[in-house]
Order: C-alpha cells, then structure tokens, then sequence
C-alpha cells in the first residue's frame, strides 16, 4: 500500500507528503523520548499509566477508556482483529488501512462512493441505507486524504443508526485537533451514550511525531476494549513514546499556536495553488492539509515535477473512489511552503 | 497477564524478573535511538530496508525472509492473526503469549505438559501423539521459564511431522543466542527445508533493548510472510528502534563478551542458590536467566522476602504447569547478583 510520508525511497528535501503538524514535535517531547532512551534496558509500563492520566486528563474521560497504541493505525488493526467484522463499510475514498485490517481479520470492506458533485462530503443519503450485514462502520471527519468534515448532526444521526444496528462505529478524528472547531466537531461528549462507538487519536498527526509511533483509542464499552486489547500485544507502546505522550500533553499552548500557523498557511498555499493556474479547484479544509485537483492531469505530473525539485507530495490518483489528477498537500511552515511555491515557479505570487 | 519487567507498581531497586541482557543496551544502539529521536518528526522507514538488511546479514539468510516487529511479542500476535489456527498447541509452562494471541485470535489453545520429573525437558513422546485438528504448534527453544533446551533432532523431527501434517511451527529462538552452542541448535538452517516453519527471535532480550521494542520473524514461506504481514500494521517499528537495531548489530564481539559474563555468573548464582538451602533444585540454563525450585513452598513467600529489599524476582507460580515454589531469576552482572545473594542473607557464601 502506498502511504505519505515515504522518504526513505526518494531524495527529499521537503515532505509536503506527510500530514504531521508543521511545528514538529513539542522540545520537551523530543527530551522526554532522548531521556527515555537510557531507561530502555526496563520494558515499558505495560499498562502505560503515566500517559493514561495525563490523555484522560487532556480528553476528559475516565483512564479506562482508553487503549493505547503504537500508533492509531495499530489500533485500526486491533479493531479489526477484536471485533472481526464479516463486513465492514468505509468511504471512497479513505484512508486506506481500514480496508487493510478488515482483509487481514478475514473481513469484506464495503465501499459508500463519496461524490466528486459534493466536493467528497458524506451527505444524509447514507441513513437511508439498509447497512445489510454491516457489522462496523469506519469513518475518518475530517476525511483524509479529502479534509471533509461531517457535521456532528449526520455524524450523531449515525450513531443512532449503529447503536440502534449493532454496528460497531470506528470515529478516525486524528485530523480533528488540527481544527478551530474541534470542541464542536467531536464525538467524544457522545461516548457513553453510544457503546458501539470507538474514537482514533493520534499523538503521530498532532505532536508531529510519527517516527515515536503514538495513538489511543477512547470507548465506554468494557466488552469493545476487552476484545480490542486481547488482539494487542503486550509492552504496544515503547517508553520513549509513553514519555514523549505525557510530556506533549504538557505543552497547554501548542495546539493553540499550530492552529494559528495553519489558519494563515491554508489560506497562502490555497490562494497560490489556485492563482498559479496548477490547480483548478482546492477542497476546503479546517486542518493541516489541502487536497487538490491539478489542471495538469497526466498521471503522477505535478508530484514528478515537485520531486525533481526534492519535494514529495502525495499522489492521490492510487485512493480507492479518486482517480488521476488528485493530490494532497501538508501544510508546512512558511519556511517550506514558500519553497513548495517557488518549486512551482510562482515566483510572481507576491512573495 | 502477569510478565517479569513490571518495575512500575513496585518499589524495585534490582529486576531480576525480566530476562534481559545484563551488560544492556549497546553504547552505540542506545547513541543511534537518541539521535534518532531528533528525526521521528518523519515516519519510520516502511519497509525498514536498513535494518532488514543488517539483519539478513547477521542472520544470513535472505532479506525478504524477514518480518520486522514491535518486539517479538506483536509477531506472536501476527502470527495468530495472520494463520488463525482453529486448534494451537503449545507446551505447559512456557510464555503466556501465545495462548493470549490464540484465543484472541479466535482459536483454542492445547497444551503439552512438560514432566517435572524430566526437568520440564520435552520428550520424543510428543512424536507419537497423533496432533488430531492442530494447526500451529508453538515451542520456544530454550524454553521460558523453565531454560530446557530441546536437542536438534529432536526439533528437526517434529519440523517433519509439522511439514507432513500441514501444520505451521512457531519456533521462539527469543533467548538462544545466549547459549555458546548457539550454532549448533538454531534451527535457522533448516528454514528453507521447512516452510511451515517461522522462528522469532527479539532484539529485546539479546540486545538490552526491550523498552524500544524490537522483534523479528524468518520464514522462507512466501505465502506465511505475506498472510502474517497483512495482519502487521504499517510503520510498526519506530524509527529509533530501527537505528538502534542497526548500531547493534554492527557490534560484533557484544554476544560474545555476554556469554563469557552469563557462564561465570550463571555459575556463581546457581551456586548460590544451592549452597544457601533456598533451591532444592536449580534447573540446567545455557542462556541468561535460571529456573529454580524453592524449599520455602508458600505461595510467593521468596519473591515477597525480596521484594522488600528492593528486588523484583518472577514468581513462576501463575505459569499453567508450574505450582507454588517455582521462580525464575534473570542472571545479571556481579554487582546485581552479589545484591541478590546478600539480600538473602547469604553473606557467608565466598562472597
């Protein structure tokens, strides 16, 4: 599977293809996990209760509910070998390892065609459905690679319908920190009144710190997280990680400053792709990437251009319900995103 | 499920209960984790080329045959998930995990008693028996806790039957480079003979290393690489795992100077423990941790006496097969086990 992020194949200078948080990892993280190195001759706390607290603290919610994973995308797993759908449905397009982990459970994935009319927004039309032999429900809000977000009505219509189906509903918000509407947008006051609801977060996205490997997922239900974590092995989450989890967590003004450096970036970068003429149409987004449609549609064009001049970007043309022409970009600093710009030629755009 | 390693709930001065290297982490693993730290504002490399081809290195075999995991604990899991066996079969004791990984996995978990009159020593008897619907079976050589080791012809029969029967074998090798006689009972050789065969081994232990969590598995098996993998979540090792495992491996006279420390020490406690009246039996090791059986019978009454000295022992009464009175103790440098044999009161004993 192709993912962002892949510069080990290519000769990068800037990753425009990862959606890590363009502030990079909080300094005291970063110490936290150089500290914790010297005490990885211990295995880590197995049950990782520092960093429990401090995320129900942060979060809100009671310290077990909370599964810890090396890595949301580790938890996608343990969802799916936990829970075993026969069949699951995502969207089209989707971040592509849920179908992944339903395959490797021995699930089907099922497919609702996000529409390209619709800008890729999830519309009311999905409760009308019969969700026939759908037993668990991924949804990323905001959606990746597309940035579209689904309001708290649809998204509290569905777990209605899931609760009221049996369907286990796996909430994906690791983009969801990076909006001003957070608090507005999340499912989590919504926890304990949908036991079939299970909510993906992500240290990796928000604390810029994917190397570390750091994702929990938040669930009222004692029988969900029972059978999730008996599909987790033990020692998930190193110590360098737990360590650099409390110590984010620490850093009250972080998500504060990296929302006001996107606010600004997301409209430079939007205005530059648009007036450069290279893209014709640039999706809204409230987070830390904008996705794309190029005017230059040839396969792979745009992301063979920028990589000429060391700049990845991801390809979207490979996501399941897209098709050539589509790109996603991270919002970086304006450091890099002057260079994106220029690497384009846009010189012209006020810069 | 209890582990050795737990230093976290106790006050622990001295963890003689998990089984690690007691020379620790390589100076120039630990210098590669920390400098690593600096990079994981990047995902870790996918494939992890690097360490995949240090590894096919030192293990000689070719790269695609290895799988990387979080610790050799996640392809335990990996494997359940990945083969999903209806029907597994271990031996009783051994490492918990897999039985956890089994019957997460939906299987059921059988177990082979190990004869306390046979020094928990697995028999050629287990040829004979006529392994009706098992589909995987898991050994680990030496085993754990008991430190037995199984002879080769023995392992390379029941590799056979495993290869006639069409049932897959898991051999856990997480502790045999311990032993001198490494070479000649590493059943590495015999991967490309045995399809059915796959066999962890852990930077964990070896390495000193089990807080940054580093594992992998050899198969020459295309088709278990591939179903075991696709129950993998991406990115499961970290970046500074992957550093840190490179640097170790690039130190080549590290296992030797660990055996020479584990052949004195491993002497000097067996000795110990014997000479004092606390063992009534201390079982044969060739590797890093010992195995013994204490004349004070109640329930966990030797781990208590330590704990209160600071010393964390792995009280083996809870391993299915083993009863009240047994106890494994890591073997660790001359200082750590002076402090052992002193807190026991043994301060007569050449010391």
């Amino acid at each position: 599977m192709v993912h962002g992020g892949d510069i080990y194949g290519n000769a990068v200078k800037y990753d425009f293809s990862a959606n890590i948080n363009p502030l990079g990892m909080p300094l005291a993280a970063a110490l936290a996990a150089r500290e914790a190195v010297s005490q990885c001759g211990h295995y880590p706390d197995i049950r990782g209760e520092a960093l429990r607290e401090a995320i129900a603290e942060a979060e809100g919610v009671p310290g077990e509910w909370i599964m810890l994973g090396n890595g949301a995308s580790e938890l996608i797993y343990g969802i799916a070998n936990g829970l075993r759908p026969g069949k699951a449905l995502g969207t089209a397009p989707a971040f592509g390892e849920y179908e992944r982990a339903v395959r490797g459970a021995g699930g089907e994935m099922w497919f609702w065609t996000l529409r390209k009319e619709r800008d890729f927004i999830l519309g009311e039309e999905i409760l009308s459905q019969d969700f026939n032999g759908i037993e668990l429900l991924f949804l990323c809000n905001p959606n990746n690679p597309t940035g579209s977000m689904m309001e708290r009505d649809l998204l509290l219509a569905l777990a209605e319908l899931c609760e009221r189906k049996k369907i286990w509903f796996c909430l994906d918000e690791c983009f969801l920190p990076f909006a001003e509407r957070e608090a507005e947008m999340t499912m989590k006051p919504f926890l304990k009144e949908f036991p079939h609801l299970v909510i993906l977060r992500a240290f990796t996205k928000v604390y810029g710190m994917p190397g570390l490997r750091l994702g929990y997922g938040l669930s009222s239900n004692p029988e969900l997280r029972h059978r999730v974590q008996n599909c987790l092995p033990p020692w998930n989450v190193s110590l360098p990680a737990q360590r650099a989890g409390v110590a984010a967590l620490d850093e009250p003004d972080y998500l504060e400053r990296t929302r006001r450096l996107l606010e600004e970036e997301r409209k430079y970068l939007t205005d530059a792709l648009l007036e450069s003429g290279l893209a014709d149409k640039v999706y809204p987004s409230q987070v830390n990437f904008l996705f794309f449609h190029s005017t230059e549609e040839e396969g792979g064009k745009v992301f063979k251009r920028l990589l000429s001049c060391g700049i990845l970007i991801r390809d979207c043309g490979d996501y399941c319900g897209l098709g050539e022409g589509y790109y996603r970009i991270a919002v970086r600093t304006h450091e890099e995103n002057l260079a994106l710009v220029r690497a384009l030629g846009w010189q012209s755009h006020g810069i």
